[in-house]
């Protein structure tokens, strides 16, 4: 039996400690948690590393803290774009979607793409079609809207603030977050299961008032998302642009493949050296086919986590803790 | 002053001189030998790379015989998406549109993405939007319809054919040709200036009766398009699925910078091995800093071309010729 590990992320950024209530810090990392054993549960039942990818996802995509499914920002015209990949490191079979809406979870999409589907990236009105067609679940507006419902109430509501105990100060804060800093929001996960087999996923809810239909590194297969048993699965999470343009993900893989660097020394490479170079701002989890992990980011912070069976199980945001 | 090249590419695919009468294959040749003397004057004045790719793209994208621009193939509701990217390789900047309508030069859209927004890549609807605020020329569906027309129209005349003259029997054969065998019609071209400048772009209308917002590898910088000083400057053509799954283009790229083959070598391992292993069929064209070019396919044909400035000036369709 390989060594099996779970990593995820739920975005990087300028995410600073002094910014931070206690409770905001316990939410995150019990969210971090919660994804963490939704992937670790499928690994140790001797599941395959793509379910427990997408389980993790599911979970981070479920959770408002984090700028994917429920939880997505708002672009310029108060709708909710969101771009989903997933990709399996089996047999280098992917599946991505791109600006689409309504849909609970973008990551059982982007699975259904690339299993039902003879295409590996669907976008806009049509890739909701299909997901209408495979009976996908949707969610109204008011799904995605509840955060933002807070903060506005919030607003309007705000002597009334101590009244509202510490669950909706919470949901204030997380909005804050949300909107300042979430140019970098993205939720990911990577694994190796009991097979030694590895996969990733990444979804995410864009840019904070994004228009024009701006697609970002998450679901661009070799930039925010990438997998193959021989070297490694990444999933990224930053500033979208930079990460697109320097092939992020893949090019880990190419490190390794190519010039036989670990899975640490190759993230080391593309996200202090290559990336800083073009201004590409955020970070990465990563796993082997050993199931080694690492994750490794340039900005203040990244919400991340790692889980293996040796017993290893480390949630953090800043550096170093 | 460097050796300045440029190379184009119409798309690959089951390309047979059986199937091809002498007149359209000479329009074919026509077209490929346009785009290849558009952008060669930009070259021979001094101009950038960039601009000569551009110039190449947009020649073929106004050329009904190719499935990009006016060209484009028909979607299954009738519409006509197009994609289309360029990139740099002097500093890595690029620009990307996927499942745009209605602009005439798709590659001129994703040009001022790169330049004049903040993004990388812009879809649907939105890509319209930012492309009407650039004042980029616009086309009803009729200027796209025109070659389906003319299909429809001689089916219902076929007993005239005689009294149509070659020029309907050539857009009808190339309707042929563009319905039968375009799941690989894309066009494309790849630069090096007399700076040592080099660029790619890439343009497609997609596949045939494609729908729900198919996305293929054409506008995803390192799978379809990709350029990089520093090693090469490439555009793609094929099955798009699995080109995005191997991440083609910048494979190329990372097969010269971490292996140290030359371009010919790294185009050979990506179409011949990499591609057949996950039934990639189609081909890419290329060059580096110094101005060599390859083009390289593995599928029975490829419309193809490249000039340079020691006098080299070759238009080919078929293995060989």
């Amino acid at each position: 039996m390989s060594l099996f590990t779970i990593a995820v992320h739920g975005g990087a950024g300028t995410i600073r400690k002094e910014d931070m209530s206690p409770d905001m810090e316990l939410a995150y990392k019990q969210g971090l948690q919660e994804a963490l054993d939704a992937g670790y549960a499928v690994l140790s039942a001797k599941g395959a590393a793509l379910d427990a990818v997408m389980a993790a996802v599911v979970s981070l995509e479920d959770n408002i803290l984090f700028n994917a499914g429920r939880g997505s920002v708002f672009g310029k015209d108060g709708k909710h774009e969101m771009d989903a990949a997933i990709m399996d490191g089996t047999n280098l079979a992917a599946g991505a979607v791109a600006a689409v809406t309504s849909v609970r979870n973008p990551v059982k999409l982007a699975r259904a793409i690339m299993t039902e589907s003879p295409h590996v990236m669907l976008s806009g009105a049509g890739a909701l079609e299909f997901a209408k067609l495979r009976g996908l679940q949707l969610e109204d507006e008011q799904y995605f809207y509840s955060a933002f419902r807070y903060e506005q109430w919030q607003q309007i509501q705000g002597t009334d603030q101590t009244a509202l105990d510490h669950d909706v100060k919470l949901a204030d804060a997380s909005v804050s977050k949300a909107v300042g800093e979430k140019k970098f929001g993205t939720v990911g996960a990577v694994a190796t299961d009991q097979f030694g087999n590895i996969a990733a996923a990444t979804s995410t809810g864009g840019m904070t008032n994004k228009q024009w239909g701006r697609i970002g590194d998450s679901p661009i297969i070799g930039a925010g998302t990438y997998a193959n048993n021989r070297t490694c699965a990444i999933s990224c999470t930053g500033h979208g642009e930079p990460f697109i343009r320097a092939v992020t993900a893949y090019d880990v893989s190419c490190l390794m493949e190519y010039k036989g660097l670990t899975l640490e020394q190759a993230m080391q490479v593309v996200v202090h050296d290559k990336l800083m170079k073009i201004d590409g701002e955020g970070g990465m989890i990563g796993v082997d086919a050993n199931g080694h992990a690492a994750m490794v980011f340039n900005s203040e912070g990244m919400y991340r986590g790692v889980r293996n069976s040796n017993g290893l199980n480390n949630v953090l945001i800043y550096q170093g803790s």
